[in-house]
């Protein structure tokens, strides 16, 4: 029996709020001696550390760096191994393009075909209205292709989410992308005999599409990459019997929420405005999922200052926060990402339990060596979700 | 392989003495700053922490409040996903019933039925004497029943324990008790096809009980709930080749004793009676399991004081049991029961093993917080069963 077993048998509906706010990327490495989080002046983060239990997770697996689907898929009780989802699907939901049981999407993205090669992945990154004019124009030039329904979704700058509507289609396909500069285009290759079909109408659509765009001057191609069809997983409140909702500003994060279950209200783009979000859907909920991407965004650019920067401007927030009175506040990231290495990491993260049914201990600073010393250890993020439940009373006793 | 295979590979005999004292419930939460353990003065207690090696266990998973039942379970190296006991089972076993593998037991309770709605989920609690009466009267009267032998044991005030004997029957049913008062009646309803047959036969006998019992001015009904047959475990002598006692005085903890295969010695109902029923058994066996019911008795009742006097009443008893020399030692919980959530709950147990063989570390109190910076560390209270046959020497080498 595993934890999703578990939650079914043993979620019960209840009043407390619960609050799970994801600093993304926020676990870091020394530069210096310090890490982000030890060198930022964050009072207000080290405030919850003292009220509350600290420990350390790890998203998948020790050693494992995750993507942002499976590390965000673990905090929210849904075993990364098991539920394996494609970028594609995510960037599809989180754009607000419909995604039905016999679609199948992907990410694309428009691209400069200079002598037979691919000389800009990115079209020089072209205006988001050209990229919406394009779009227009191959929708209407190409609407079907072997009775299956072809559309492209633009997106901002050279990016655009691609669907195909039909019935037999498979996601087991290889990125019909190079990857990098100087290649030539890449077909789709199917990865299991029952992706032949999706592999052709793939690769005739690319084709087609490359054609149409021949005298277009910078985005006179595409690649497309991340194929997914729509998974199937169970939803946050049927399991938890909770009503959830998102608080995010970003496609992906909002996009994963949703095929959760979640309802994502509308943040704006400012830190701010994930708390004014909070704040005006406080009482029509009892889960709030709130996502922070700037720490993960500043360590992608292996920028420390910035990461630290970006830690203080959300810890000025948190009064705004604690102010609601959430029976459970959680504070915690997704993954790590130390700007050290540009990208995310397997470093375990910290997090922080504030719960009047959760037993504080003596870590005062919110950092990632303060919290190894945490009364609540080292643990899998899968486990997170059960923890939160429970502080709220949301999890019935099991067994007599 | 899992740790029953191992054990069943690598136990064998010994000589060391193991002695597992079960604090029932033992963990809390704070009130006014400090959990019952930390309140307590408990100089025994102490002492042993300071020589042992301290640790946290998980009774079943993070953020899981497990029942008496499972707790006991993977305290004793049974996996409590695995074996999963109705509460019928327990209650039986410990009221002395014999259960073969014909059986179906369950839980019962005499109650009010006023204008064909329970008015009195207790009968008032009736006094014992009057339900001995009855009991004997419904035997007399209805012994069996399309087959299959009926028969009520009495226990204190309203409650009994039923069982039903005959072949065939599935315990595969929802609780014939509609739980709360101010409702009618609920027949048993079989969980699955094989279970018809023991729904109309328990439901058409708790008729016949009903009709029997219409005159009686407060017990004219009877509620039968936890239906359970004899479940099918591995005994502790066959997995561990321990000679296994237990020295408990509460019903339930004899009753799942018995069902592993330990022999349970006779202990009065005070706490002084539990240690000389060690004493007088020591030479006898060589893995005890004492268990102390008033820490969870105190915290069940949400009575922090109580539950301190409780500490510190066993921890006089103490000098008693390490005088013996056992040389392993266990003091530790099967769940907690923190007086302010008045029931079990899901935090992780004290566990300090005391061994020439295990390695002591630097705590030097008896406490929840303490334990966490323990050299144990936290860990799932299936594992302590390995870990005290091994500091036993009773685990052979696994491997070349």
């Amino acid at each position: 029996m595993d934890w999703e077993t578990l939650a079914r048998e043993l979620a019960v509906p209840g009043d407390a709020k619960i609050v799970l706010v994801v600093l993304d990327g926020l676990g870091g490495l020394p530069v210096g001696g310090r890490t982000e989080l030890e060198a930022a002046r964050k009072p207000n983060l080290d405030a919850l550390a003292a009220r509350g239990a600290c420990g350390l997770t790890t998203p998948v697996w020790p050693g494992i760096t995750p993507g942002s689907g499976p590390a965000h898929l673990s905090l929210f009780g849904y075993d990364p191994l098991r539920y394996q989802l494609g970028r594609g699907i995510l960037e599809a939901l989180g754009s607000g393009v419909e995604v039905g049981p016999q679609d199948l999407v992907a990410r694309g993205n428009f691209a400069t075909l200079k002598a037979g090669l691919i000389g800009d992945r990115r079209a020089g990154r072209l205006a988001t209205e050209t990229n919406a004019r394009l779009c227009r124009a191959i929708n209407a030039a190409l609407p079907v292709r072997e009775g299956v329904e072809t559309r492209l979704y633009p997106g901002k700058e050279h990016r655009f989410v691609a669907r195909f509507r039909g019935e037999g289609l498979s996601d087991r396909l290889s990125d019909a992308d190079p990857q990098k500069e100087g290649k030539p285009r890449l077909p789709a290759a199917p990865l299991a005999p029952e992706a032949e079909r999706s592999a052709a109408v793939v690769n005739g659509y690319m084709d087609a599409v490359t054609a149409l765009l021949k005298d277009e001057p910078v985005a006179n191609t595409i690649l497309i990459r991340g194929f997914s069809g729509l998974p199937s997983l169970p939803s946050m409140p049927e399991l938890y019997k909770i009503r959830p909702a998102a608080v995010a500003n970003y496609p992906m994060y909002k996009g994963l929420a949703r095929l959760l279950g979640m309802t994502v209200v509308d943040a704006g783009s400012e830190t701010s405005s994930l708390f004014e979000a909070l704040e005006k859907h406080y009482k029509d909920f009892d889960f709030f999922y709130v996502h922070y991407k700037k720490t993960d965004a500043a360590g992608e650019d292996g920028n420390f200052d910035a990461k630290v920067a970006a830690i203080e401007e959300v810890d000025a927030f948190l009064p705004r926060l604690t102010a609601l009175g959430p029976e459970v506040l959680v504070v915690t990231a997704d993954h790590s990402t130390p700007s050290v290495l540009k990208g995310h990491s397997w470093h375990p993260n910290p997090f922080c339990l504030v719960s009047r049914f959760a037993l504080p201990d003596d870590v005062a600073r919110f950092s990632e060596r303060d919290f190894g010393r945490g009364l609540l250890g080292s643990f899998p993020a899968l486990q997170a979700m059960p923890l939160m439940l429970a502080a709220g009373l949301k999890l019935k006793k099991f067994g007599a």
